[in-house]
């Protein structure tokens, strides 16, 4: 079976990376089973060598890092199974879109979510994760937070192209979710394991996708461990 | 040979529509020739039934209008010329990049170009053009662009998946042009005819990548006029 480093929380079963949950999307659209290995910030020793990052797949002999990477990996090793693009400009255009999640999206979710992470952290991520960010960031976790609810009109019109899309199909990937949806899915998945602030209204038909996102593999998404969980 | 309802300015060799300059580069990379009609905003009663908006594309008896519906028609129809998407996930996600150009791209160019505009327009379409637009600002064109020097870093900012595309391709289509690509080099086409408001610098990933996309089709965006020209 394939592994997978994934990030952890205290509660071990908490998984929050949104780069671990596209690669977790992607393994279960290719239906490949998974034994994901919980991993901390401060435990690089323990990824293979050359990895610093998770998540970091290993699949037989072969180690992967980075999630784009290894959304590659899967399509061009298993390609009798599910394809993640449809096809070669699929492939071409699902970089865009995670170039834009990761330089449009997720940044503007790190400014509403940050200072609710360390209360998820294991006891000994939380000097590196609080040092390491409040030196990104050139403030503390709770400044960096505090006009969030500010923020939240502008969050909600930069996903205005994926509404645009909705309107006239269910994914992004078209008539079946594709890596795209899992790109964005995976995203979201990290606000929702790790904060209880609300990112997306009811109404919105990027709040109907997630919610289908959530459904998708029996329930991948919906039932994983958040923090707000007993 | 295909004809096209394409927006001209008072000068008819001036085009300078977002979307008709989608659609040119489109039918540049299928291979087919096409002549274009010079058509002004205010002649709405030139086009065919049910047409309101260029533009609109006379492929024999077929009639069809708007850029995205056009491509989509083109790919169909041309099946055995070069592919505009490349599989039906290129496609998919095209629409992607073509909802994030119309909510996101353009809105932001928009309000820095506006009130150049009306130079380079016939002199029956400038009432309609100053009206139209000023309803939907809430304010004079002048208002609307008086702050563009401030927009800019904002704008810039926006661009920030292209650039993480192309530290990898040269095309967000990958190894060659896409449909994509001609979707924003198309958007880029209308300051490029209607404005001297520089908004790429060198030195631009971006600013690169458009400089390709003007060369493709033996210059076909290059050799364009602007408003700059005598």
């Amino acid at each position: 079976m394939l592994q997978m480093y994934d990030l952890a929380g205290a509660d071990p079963q908490l998984r929050f990376s949104p780069y671990c949950w596209r690669t977790r999307f992607a393994l279960a659209h290719k239906g490949l089973p998974v034994e994901t290995l919980p991993w901390r910030f401060t435990e690089k020793s323990r990824l293979p060598p050359g990895q610093e990052k998770v998540p970091v797949l290993l699949d037989g002999p072969r180690v992967v890092g980075d999630s784009w990477a290894i959304a590659d990996h899967l399509e061009r090793t298993y390609p009798d199974r599910p394809s993640l693009f449809a096809g070669e400009g699929g492939q071409a255009l699902a970089r865009f879109v995670n170039a834009w999640a990761d330089t449009i999206v997720l940044p503007a979710i790190f400014r509403m979510i940050v200072a609710d992470i360390p209360r998820c952290l294991a006891p000994q991520d939380l000097d590196y994760f609080r040092v390491s960010r409040e030196a990104r960031l050139g403030m503390t976790l709770e400044q960096a937070q505090a006009d969030r609810a500010q923020r939240l009109e502008v969050f909600r019109a930069l996903l205005a192209p994926v509404r645009r899309v909705l309107e006239t199909h269910d994914w992004l990937g078209g008539d079946r979710p594709s890596y795209a949806d899992h790109i964005l899915a995976g995203t979201l998945m990290w606000p929702r394991c790790v904060s209880d602030f609300t990112l997306l209204v009811a109404g919105d038909p990027v709040s109907a996708w997630f919610s289908r996102a959530l459904d998708l593999y029996d329930g991948l998404g919906r039932s994983a461990r958040t923090s707000s969980m007993e």
